[in-house]
């Protein structure tokens, strides 16, 4: 069967297209672990499958050898696992793009979840990971709130230097007064900038991956923060207006959306006007040569509610493109107004969303909750924030990998997200066992690895945090290399080859 | 004048030398600060000190020109300070080195602190360190517990390779059940040892430090623990005799130097009895060589403890040889009976005591103070815990790179005890300005830097845990080389060179 053949298949036509059709004609040999059907029961499968998982893990144990015993059996295990590569192999979706980015609301293709889809979800959830990975959080930098590479670098330095994608432009956001735990500041008098912090950043697909997915892919992806839960709680009931109806959305994220202010170095223009700039450049520049175009926003957490905010002002500045979101963890952002325009703009969402995870239900947790009977009775509950989109809802106890117990940090990171999803076949089979994407990589900035896997817990470091001996033995920070210094004034590498050492500095501290 | 001249002048030939005399002639010209003498006032002068902290950073700055504006003023600083030296010029102690190990217990020689005794201090102090920064405290590791290089690479991976010493031998201690805490131990089954920990080592001056020092210097260095004060005071009044006379020494310490298993793999022999042949071994291979030898033993907090268990043991047994102990923050270990024995057996300690630090002060810090006046009436507390040795009183106060707040991990943290020996000249002078030792250092562990410095607290971390990207893109954890893996039967070095590979494994996991 042809590859093309194949998806058409599996990508419904029409909204009642026969599920039970879809599931099964898929492309891959998935090996799931099958599992009472979900409800009361799921949670003793979940309790029996964690109980099981040093079965699970012994799988391969061959009896003791005189060969062999230089191995305990989780060496075995582990020098398999070691030796799988991290990725499926990548499939030429370019006919059914528009399917796996929304076109039919991904009806059909959740549960079980196409493992086109998947792999995309991944893809998308690593650009948004990117911006954790990179954002220098060194108080004690005077770079702290920047990324630490220039835009050329970024995936290369990430270890993603294949992903088909070239960042195009950084955008930088500020924030107001009443924000306070926002903004990552550095503890320094002289830093890079006091107002701003680095936010996200344009990328767009290379000629191969254009290919690939069948159209040229621009993407935005907007970091996120790592505050607790209680920092969304703090906007509550502070709705906005957007747009020229009845929309509103959450004052806190419009306003470090829209913020600008002529006396920083950043954000002289807003994050939004930075982003749309580059949106509609990029977008004018390949639909003038006659290509497909898309954009893509992701974003985890705050990162994906400022991913909704730009995908309603893209739809509406720009239209006839199609606009997708793929949000991981994001609080809601608006009012159910909101919801319809962005519907009405033909924005399709995709929420993936941790069921153990608090920040999704934020804010509003108990705000909304409660006023439901309200809303039965009164029938006019607009203002209350609401949730768009389509939802691929994992569960943290479907994985034999990650531990029991409460851990509100771990439940809400990215990592824990893309493992679940890397892992998910339908709500109701267990994970996948054959997944590829590397374990160990949930434990980046959380503890979530059950023990067994011996990976310790926020491994994500630097070697003695940046520090380095010099020729006199002392320890010191290094200078950072010049030309990953951020530059108000367009991109960091030109900038620097541009102006030379001491000058960099002299505009560095003038602000 | 000759080197051995001056020295001659700065060393008391009698317990009643002329004090001023000593300080008047000093060798070198050191910077110190005056302060008005202490008491009181010194308190208040400690606070101005901190609050001209700026002033004294900023002694550098010239008027802002435009050759100058790339540089805030701490980059001057910075510039300045990083390009400095760590150690003093090495002097020929050759004549003085029993002075300098207490041979006149030290008297006029500790305030002002000598400068030569001054850098023999740091010097045995770092010996101590190197026990804590070659320490595998990786829970996950199956080496957790060990030293993470073999003793022909320990000086040389930690930035030591020219102290002049070689590490002849490696020390393991275990622990009766009694004593849950005090063993650092992996969370996995297969590991390399269930019962013991890395626990020191014994090292021996090479030919070109010998003539410096004056003699063939043995060096023991303990490790300590990094446990909290409370630890300390489990210990509390459980003294058990030691020796043939009246002597006791706390419980919990004698444990640890004396115990040992038939079926553990690393202590068959207690530590004491892997020390004390290592030791006879070298002494009589020296001293048969005709050499002038001298053993010296420091450790750090439970370190010193068990140093001066160790003092006790090599002085009995190897009469006529000079046991000097330089210990750092150590607890009190027995009565006062057990400290008249070691005086009666000529060991000289020094016991170097942060003014702030808990530890000293336990077991008893309730116990002794409580019953000091019990002691007035009675006249009969031989059991309660003494200190012995002359004592090297710092504080923290005195240190301009310093917090000020309660810290008591800061407060004793060897790192925090050598930079304060560094920076001490005498009880009434401030912290010398010249005084060289890198102050990043002391952060390693613990958070006691003032911000203005930009050193990270707790900075002393390898890169990402450890983990590696394998050549699938996996984050693993590495193999230990081989030539690191630690032996039970020797050198880990020549063991591993001797079975090679697969069989090493075999062995360590045989037990």
């Amino acid at each position: 069967m042809a590859l093309s053949t194949m998806i058409h298949n599996h990508l419904p036509t029409a909204l009642n297209t026969d599920v039970n059709r879809i599931s099964a004609i898929r492309p891959h040999q998935e090996v799931v672990f099958h599992q009472p059907k979900a409800s009361k029961a799921s949670n003793r499968g979940a309790r029996r499958l964690a109980e099981s998982l040093s079965n699970l893990l012994h799988l391969h144990i061959e009896p003791p050898s005189r060969k062999n015993l230089q191995h305990s059996n989780w060496d075995l295990f582990f020098e398999e696992k070691h030796n799988t590569p991290t990725t499926s192999p990548k499939q030429m979706i370019a006919d059914k793009w528009r399917d796996i980015h929304g076109s039919m609301d991904w009806v059909n293709l959740l549960d079980p979840l196409h493992p086109w889809l998947r792999r995309e979800i991944v893809k998308y959830g690593e650009f948004a990971q990117a911006t954790y990975d990179a954002f220098d959080f060194d108080s004690f930098s005077e770079f702290c709130g920047s990324c630490r590479y220039n835009r050329n670098k970024l995936f290369e330095k990430l270890g993603h230097g294949k992903n088909g994608y070239k960042v195009t432009k950084y955008i930088y956001a500020m924030s107001h007064i009443e924000m306070p735990q926002w903004l990552e500041r550095s503890h320094l008098m002289d830093t890079w900038s006091k107002d701003s912090n680095w936010m996200g950043y344009v990328a767009v697909s290379d000629d191969e991956e254009t290919r690939r997915i069948g159209r040229r892919d621009i993407v935005v992806a907007w970091r996120g923060t790592v505050a607790p839960a209680e920092w969304y709680e703090d906007f509550q009931r502070n709705l906005e207006p957007i747009g020229i109806g009845d929309a509103k959305v959450e004052h806190g994220f419009l306003s470090i959306y829209t913020s600008k202010n002529e006396s920083t170095r950043y954000n002289k223009s807003s994050a939004s006007e930075q982003v749309m700039e580059e949106v509609t450049k990029l977008v004018q520049f390949y639909q003038g040569n006659g290509e497909e175009v898309s954009l893509t926003i992701t974003g985890h957490s705050l990162g994906g509610a400022l991913a909704l905010l730009n995908a309603y002002e893209a739809a509406a500045s720009l239209p006839g493109l199609p606009v997708s979101v793929i949000s991981f963890g994001a609080p809601r952002v608006g009012n159910s107004a909101f919801r319809d325009e962005l519907d009405g703009l033909g924005v399709k969402t995709l929420r993936v969303v941790v069921k153990q995870d608090l920040v999704p239900r934020m804010p509003g947790i108990v705000f909304n909750e409660s006023l439901q009977r309200f809303d039965d009775i009164t029938g006019t509950l607009e203002w209350v924030y609401t949730h768009v989109g389509a939802e691929l809802r994992l569960d943290v106890s479907s994985s034999p990998y990650l531990k029991r117990g409460f851990s509100p940090l771990g439940f809400h990171s990215l990592e824990t997200y893309l493992h679940l999803v890397d892992g998910f076949h339908s709500a109701d089979s267990a994970f996948r066992s054959d997944a590829r994407r590397d374990v160990s990589l949930v434990n980046k900035a959380c503890d979530m690895l059950v023990d067994k896997l011996r990976i310790p817990h926020c491994w994500y470091q630097l070697s003695n945090k940046g520090l380095v001996r010099n020729e006199h033995g002392r320890w010191v920070k290094p200078r950072r290399d010049p030309e990953d210094i951020p530059s108000p004034i367009g991109e960091a590498c030109d900038y620097a080859l541009k102006i030379e050492g001491q000058e960099s500095y002299q505009m560095l501290y003038a602000s």
